[in-house]
């Protein structure tokens, strides 16, 4: 089979690549062939599987040609963070609508043509959801809890999963949205983005730096692991439209967890010292945006599809410190715990 | 002040555009202008307005030219109708999701120039909810209901909302989205449409001729005269940001009604011998159409606007007949009740 991965350079899509081509399989199919566009090139392990095909550019440029194609599957990944599309109203229009807009239309095109209809998983967002004036608003938010998106992110999420709905409907692809919740620990440089933080003061720390938390130790976020974001795009990928139940767009597990707890987690891990590399230091500005995000999720509806969140966050620190130790810059990345 | 009305040609633009110049003013303003587009012209009694300025074309076409003038206020009503974006998908995004992003982009280069924010006024749709096997589908929506669009015509109109709360909470525009129920009874011919029944078995039996009813008597709707929903229209125009309460797409009121209740409130206003005009001829195509369909609304946000419903049918039947005598054809339209 082959398969497209939009966002294929990135944090998530690059992980979802190498699982990939390590199963060999997906939906009880051979993987031949592993498309992977991007602005910017996959990594050096990527590149070196023969089944994978690197394209590097803008997936709104890109999107055209690919009604030439045959997939099998798409992973539909890329997208621009929320924090850009907040300082960029055009780019979050251009990345996340209007380049989704063109995939779906180009594979359209392809199954108008003949081709095969494709399957196609969306990573959508956590961040459809926020407080709303108008209704009581649970701060714990379900598969059915109303969408208020507070973000342009979270908005054009919001209107792809109905766009990606409809062409199912009419037989178009076969889609399904997954919204992921936010990934912990991110791996790199801190990047700005408002949630930045949750996984700042976990690898700074690890790596013996001094980080900043900008909100109280009481805040509680939904978070996963990468390897179980990674999981739960594959579990709805293979996942039969029956099992769906008809509604296409679900929420990802999530481990509802307060700052404190993470915290406590590091210290278990990585003992009291790099514990206390973590300062609290207000940010208005920061805590006020967290304070319109979910306090947790559920995930029912993927519960049924055999997947659970992860059980503590020290199992996400644990994930961490194992990629970690399996990649070139481990001495760095955990110099406060070596 | 200068409006526009999108779609200013057809049945409930018209009657909007006549409604505000009899007004002469809007939320406390005097109405000076009033510019109407549509791919038609509008009715010989707006053209001859001297505020009235119709344009001929697609609001597509028309769009780019808009960021070129001062709009106060924007009804935006232009739309395919349901039945024609279920045969023709690409009608419905370029009429119904392009048109719509073109307009939102006209406005907001407009605003970014430094024009008056302008506020606008969606004509949304009751079609935005459809059961959803996922969740329990309680047949009668509220504001609150989860959207599961079941058409395209109604995901595009579900899209558009949260595309306008975005540019709105941006600062671009002051919008707000009103969900029409069905507008009954429209006058002229049967336009095919799936719910075009609601208002041909009162339409058709008044002007003398014979109606099939393609559903059981017991099917159930949300419906809302013609004066009616121009009256929401305006009201939603009217209310503040404060009294719409933070969430800005709201159900207009409905009268939910039974076939069997319209037929019975038709023979009370016309008498027996119209009412045996209509036929119980059941069409499968159009009953699972309608089985698909909320069979009541509730309006809780406009009811705090002091939006009402119609209090009975025989209400919205009078009122078709008032238009009838005041119109030129009222001969022929009432041919079965004189």
């Amino acid at each position: 089979m082959k398969l497209l991965i939009t966002g294929g350079g990135g944090f998530v899509g690059a992980r979802l690549a190498r699982t990939l081509l390590a199963r060999g399989q997906l939906a009880g199919r051979t993987i031949d062939r592993l498309v992977l566009t991007d602005i910017t090139p996959p990594p050096a392990d990527l590149l070196a599987d023969t089944r994978v095909e690197a394209r590097t550019g803008t997936l709104l440029s890109q999107a055209p040609a690919l009604q030439g194609e045959d997939f099998d599957g798409v992973f539909h990944l890329a997208s621009a963070v929320s924090g850009e599309c907040e300082l960029d109203f055009e780019l979050g229009l251009r990345s996340n609508l209007d380049s989704t807009r063109a995939l779906l239309d180009a594979l359209r095109a392809r199954t108008a043509a003949g081709g095969p209809v494709p399957r196609l998983v969306f990573s959508s967002s956590v961040a459809v959801f926020g407080p709303d004036p108008a209704f009581a608003w649970p701060g714990i938010v379900a598969d059915d809890t109303l969408p208020a998106p507070q973000t342009s992110y979270g908005t054009h999420k919001l209107m792809c999963e109905y766009l990606i709905a409809d062409y199912t409907r009419k037989g178009f692809l076969d889609g399904r949205s997954a919204r992921l919740m936010t990934v912990t620990v991110r791996p790199g440089r801190p990047n700005g983005a408002a949630s930045g933080f949750f996984s700042g003061i976990i690898r700074e720390p690890l790596a013996g730096i001094v980080s900043a938390c900008p909100v109280d130790a009481g805040v509680s976020h939904p978070m996963s692991s990468p390897s179980q974001t990674v999981d739960g795009l594959i579990r709805v990928y293979e996942a039969t439209r029956e099992q769906l139940g008809g509604r296409l767009a679900l929420n990802l597990p999530a481990l509802n967890v307060r700052v404190a707890d993470m915290l406590d987690a590091l210290e278990e891990v990585a003992g009291s010292q790099v514990r206390a590399l973590v300062r609290f230091e207000r940010d208005e500005r920061i805590a006020g945006i967290v304070a319109n995000w979910p306090s947790g999720a559920t995930a029912a509806r993927a519960a049924r599809l055999g997947l659970a969140p992860c059980r503590q966050f020290a199992d996400i620190i644990r994930e961490y410190i194992a990629d970690c130790r399996a990649a070139p810059n481990a001495a760095q990345a955990l110099k406060g715990i070596q």
